[in-house]
């Protein structure tokens, strides 16, 4: 056990060359800090001889956000280390794999993924993911079902509820997501061309109700162990693999929450290709190949959730006739809710994607954001009445069509 | 700190005489155990020359019920010394005093109750208690607005949630509640004549897949501090006062099963109260008066924490407007749920209560008996579409209606 310490580029090198089994005795380490800084350092280091990479990431005890310095826990380092091993025993492959953790330096030392890339950049460069779908689905299916109350031992859930309990991280959901993007709060920024949209939002009150309903959830329902922060900057891609990241935010929540991360980033998408093809027939396409993946992330997370339940489920409720439906039906219920407020919390909130920033123009980019915040809107107040996947396609295009008449 | 030892009435008189300012320097102490020993040890430590006297509560590390021995936690002990003092500061002179507490020797040292009755017997006995409805609805309100997220910070709140983990106990509810009254579990027991009503239960599919989403609240909702057992045998009054005791089962879980549970007692003692009274005048007078009794529970309890929800509300949603309307709406929904699981369990699953078994009559028993599974299962399947206190009571005398024709 050491005592914490922020690393250098060399301490890095050194603390690697001490771990057992992980470089050959006459590596040759070169280290470089690749990360941005803002919350973590992340080392890159390689074994010029055998070729061999690795990554170190290490907490640091603040977070630099807007220029400014907020403490921030270290114990996230612990979370993200445990949530990576244990997502990488329900679901092999699909996270990376951790060589290495160190409580007490907040470090986590784990495979390297520079053959893939961050799924955002991928997807703003109209990049098509074949196996996304399927391998995402897959992943939120396994690492949901196989936390959860369905799945284990009442003991053992409550063991991970606790291990689990992540304050600060949630807090800044709490704030970030639920809580600021719905009043005039220092913390939002948005483009000056939305404040008419904004300031409707403000005024709201059957939105917000319904997101006091979804930051009830999130404050209060241990349903699984969740990634917390699943946005498509949280997913590394290539054409063929995909590889889930950065799951400091973990902790026991609402199911929703996460698939509803990932929807809700692919509409982000959706809306920002409003501004970023020039080619009407490109962007169409593009937009529909978004929206079949959202239709496939779904697809695929029923029907691998379905088979665990069937194959898998320890709790006995889980064999009463109609439970596995009506429970599948509220969580895509769930889903679509969480999805509206992760839209809307990127368009008036603190943190925006890149999606939607890379488009230059303050006009053309204010379309784009206006038809996510009255996406995010439907999902919000129609979820409710979505029984089925097709639902949520059809209701994004009838309201991209709603607001281009 | 001392090392677990189960004590002897002679060792409880020396621990008291340790205790600071407990009793005088002078005091004469004797000590009687009091308790059934299923449990727990419970002596009536008193000084004869004052005549103060106190309770000592120590957990006993098994569980005796139905001839066999359980191990249990000790733990329990801590949680309900943490609960008492808790629910003492939000709630002060409902729940005994707590004078002392020792984690090891799982010892509770708390006021001396015997000027009350445990409430069971006294409703058996058609006692009238006309504050207990403005006592029990304040208890519920206070203890459970200001111990949510409503009330308390985040991280207050999740640290609680993780000190009040209790996996032991809530795993005795989570099957003696949920689980083994709905199949033909070897725990259960019943009355033979009601064999067909319990058979037709295990098969009624509506029920079931009810209680299975009420199973998987009270799994996933840490939505406040619960006492977690608050039936009438964990009641004590007088006509005056009223107080809370044994919260071992405490834990962080959905309101509605703490309101629940008080209310199904009261129907227990209701349809009860069709073999006790010969009179039927005197029945229907206090069938009338346990009716009245629920609505005054729920109409304290809803008018207290409104109240609460406006000046103590640190939640910055619980200023939405039609915010507390729905929160409250849904709290009286999950409410009779809950005691319709709970008045089931008293009839076909492990553990009975005095108001029915003291029933002499396997075939007077047995009317009561069929009554309360038709109140129960009402409350159970209409839980959604009752909106207003008036319409609880209307559910109960209607079955009971119902059922004598």
């Amino acid at each position: 056990m050491s005592t914490y310490r922020m690393l250098t580029e060399q301490e890095a090198v050194e603390y690697a060359r001490n771990i057992p089994d992980l470089f050959p005795a006459n590596a040759k380490l070169t280290s470089r800090e690749i990360g941005d800084g803002n919350l973590n350092f992340v080392f890159h280091i390689q074994d010029e001889i055998s070729n061999k990479s690795i990554i170190f990431k290490q907490a640091l005890p603040y977070a630099r956000v807007v220029g400014e310095s907020w403490p921030l826990t270290l114990d996230r380092a612990r979370i993200e280390s445990e949530a990576l091993i244990l997502q990488g025993e329900l679901c092999p492959g699909f996270v990376p794999q951790v060589y290495h953790y160190d409580i007490e330096m907040a470090l986590t030392v784990m495979e390297d993924l520079s053959a893939y890339e961050i799924m955002r950049k991928g997807l703003v460069a109209r990049k098509y993911y074949p196996n996304f779908a399927k391998h995402i689905g897959t992943f939120l299916a396994r690492t949901l079902f196989l936390t959860s109350d369905l799945a284990l031992h009442p003991y053992e859930k409550k063991k991970r509820v606790a291990s689990f309990s992540n304050p600060e991280l949630c807090k800044i959901t709490e704030d970030l997501v639920f809580t600021d993007p719905y009043y005039d709060a220092a913390t939002n920024s948005f483009n000056p061309l939305i404040r008419e949209q904004a300031e409707a939002l403000w005024h709201d009150d059957a939105v917000k109700l319904e997101v006091a309903k979804l930051k009830e959830g999130f404050l209060t329902r241990t349903q699984a162990l969740l990634h917390g922060d699943l946005h498509t900057g949280s997913i590394m891609a290539t054409e063929e693999g995909t590889k889930v990241i950065d799951p400091e935010f973990a902790y026991y929540g609402p199911m929703g929450f996460d698939i509803g991360a990932v929807i809700a980033n692919l509409v982000l998408n959706y809306v920002a290709q409003e501004g970023h093809a020039s080619d009407v027939q490109e962007r169409e396409s593009y937009q529909a190949y978004l929206l079949d993946t959202i239709t496939g992330i779904w697809t695929t997370f029923e029907a691998e959730f379905r088979t665990l339940w069937a194959e898998k489920a320890v709790e006995p409720s889980a064999a009463i006739p109609g439970y596995v439906d009506d429970y599948v039906r509220r969580l895509l219920q769930d889903t679509l809710g969480y999805a509206g407020c992760k839209t809307i919390r990127r368009i008036v909130g603190l943190a925006h994607v890149w999606d939607i920033e890379s488009i230059e123009d303050p006009a053309v980019r204010a379309h784009s954001e206006k038809l996510a915040l009255a996406i995010g809107r439907e999902l919000i107040l129609k979820r409710e009445s979505i029984s089925s996947v097709e639902d949520i396609a059809d209701l994004i295009s009838d309201t991209h069509i709603a607001l281009s008449v």
